[in-house]
């Protein structure tokens, strides 16, 4: 084991977009774990909206990340030392860990063992499988509540949960519609995703194309965009309507905190309802969900694209990445193989 | 039966706050009900704020009152023609029917038949055993889902809605604050609607004050008011606390929209919802909901006001109180007595 552990620090809270003065290098010492604690080796980095917020100095689900530290991500990591039962040394695991080599983490930041999948590549377990896929899952499922026949429009359509949004959507039965920014990426979800409608925000008016790609309402909005799409959309809310608020990437870089939907009062026109989330709630049934993401991609209904870049010093301009709307699917980065 | 058909009309649409010269008395024939239709004679006219929504030219869960037509309402009337099986003479009824003396509706309009119970006067089945009161019951409980010892905010708290809802917070166990306009009504709450804590919004900062009023937080915000309290209320939200869109009558004069609630983002840190409804929601279950009132009410849990003027012309007087704040539990306006 080297016994250099690289980081990638939080050097200064962002202003607006995070940028690379934001970041710098650092080398420890690698960790030692205390009781209840496992010493992981980072194979994969996810690179996820959340990791914006958890830069700011603002109260959320978790605390922020401190000056100085590494900065906080959805890991796929192998335990190379451990203190806790059931947690053998070995083993490759889920976990919320941090941009560097090697962390020390207690076991409630395991958040799942990775059992091989025949004809799954591994760091799916970190995409479809992983927190993205877990998001869309239940996100969709048990806080939209999707029923058969239904409209589920899904902003960030082209994203990594927003891809896989759509695919569930469709497996249940209803239609998706898709808002991305580029005629390229309406095209991935409508020819390669399934996607019954997809709308280029950046060339069509809104109000114009939701009205002719959801022709008979909105049902489920699955939104990670907020703005003035969100309020857009909450006119366009059916009765009963439920907006799943899984984030606001449109407003996550802004100093100052935007109006919010000045629609919101369609909420009660509609009797309809707009509910947060963090995969963190549904813990208990991770396996589940896991069990139904594997069985579609092997029934050949969900598809993925996965776009990896090697190496820990990658890991801000990958980020970058996933601001700019350029990607399509789950940016992750690649640290290291497992060791067998 | 008089020939003459007394009406308040929509004389044009309010702009901010429903002034006199929106109004307009009228004079008709009284109306013959068609096949599936009743004559109603109308005894107590329910002022409430939606009737404000149903002014203005906006898409809602019923259509806008035309210009020209009798303001719709609430309302407690008796049946005095009838087309409909099972809706006989005689029958006093809750229904949505108008400021006029008589009404001719269709059965879907009828919202109830109102039994004689031991004790309770007449006009309180349109307030505590009607609209207002189910909006209450069906609001906290259905849409706020409260359990025993949580916090329970409630905005407009002693308006007919709102004073009603401590109490039922009170009867499953949970600590009600209400948020109001003066130290009188905080008082009243507090003195004599068994609420744990008031706050006068126009005396204390908000921020402050809910931080004493509610140091666990708050579960349940039911919220009539909307604007700037909603949005300091999301920021002391628990995790899975339910924010009850009941109204906004904050802004339901606004000629122009107001920004909406900049801390929406909250639920997603909280993995909270905000939910609207209305009570038409629920109708198959009204008798339950009425039956639990009036027990509550006879077992002394449920104390309240009925705040009644007498005649047609009072109506938008009445009305105005509504959106002064200085009114206290419900308001009424008696047009006749029942006929024996």
């Amino acid at each position: 084991m080297s016994q250099v552990n690289r980081q990638i620090l939080l050097k200064k809270r962002p202003v607006g977009v995070p940028a690379a003065g934001d970041f710098e290098a650092g080398e420890g010492a690698v960790g030692v774990p205390g009781p209840g604690e496992v010493l992981l080796k980072n194979l994969y980095l996810s690179i996820d909206p959340a990791i914006r917020g958890w830069m700011s100095d603002a109260k959320s689900y978790l605390p922020p990340i401190q000056i100085g530290e590494p900065i906080r991500s959805g890991t796929l990591s192998q335990i190379v030392a451990s203190n806790v039962d059931g947690w053998p040394v070995g083993q490759i695991v889920q976990a919320l860990a941090a941009w560097e080599s090697y962390s020390v983490v207690s076991s409630r930041s395991l958040h799942g063992k990775v059992k091989a999948i025949e004809g799954i590549p591994l760091p799916t377990m970190l995409s479809v499988l992983g927190g993205t896929g877990l998001t869309a899952y239940f996100g969709l499922l048990d806080v939209g509540q999707p029923k058969e026949g239904e409209t589920v429009l899904v902003s960030a359509a082209a994203g990594g949960v927003g891809s896989i949004v759509g695919q569930i959507a469709k497996v249940e039965g209803c239609r998706p519609v898709g808002l991305t920014g580029s005629d390229e990426k309406c095209a991935w979800l409508t020819d390669e995703l399934g996607y019954d409608a997809a709308i280029n925000y950046k060339k069509a008016d809104p109000r114009i194309a939701l009205k002719e790609a959801c022709p008979k309402g909105i049902d489920v909005f699955f939104d990670s965009v907020g703005g003035e799409i969100l309020n857009t959309v909450l006119t366009r809310l059916n009765y009963h309507g439920r907006v799943v608020v899984c984030g606001a990437i449109s407003q996550i870089n802004e100093a100052e905190l935007p109006p919010g939907p000045s629609n919101y009062l369609q909420l009660l026109a509609k009797s309809a309802r707009m509910e947060g989330f963090t995969t963190l709630d549904f813990a208990p049934r991770y396996d589940e969900a896991r069990a139904d993401l594997a069985r579609w991609i092997r029934g050949g209904k969900i598809h993925y694209r996965d776009e990896i870049v090697e190496g820990l010093d990658e890991a801000p301009a990958h980020l970058f990445r996933l601001f700019s709307g350029e990607h399509r699917g789950k940016l992750m980065v690649k640290l290291a193989d497992a060791e067998v």
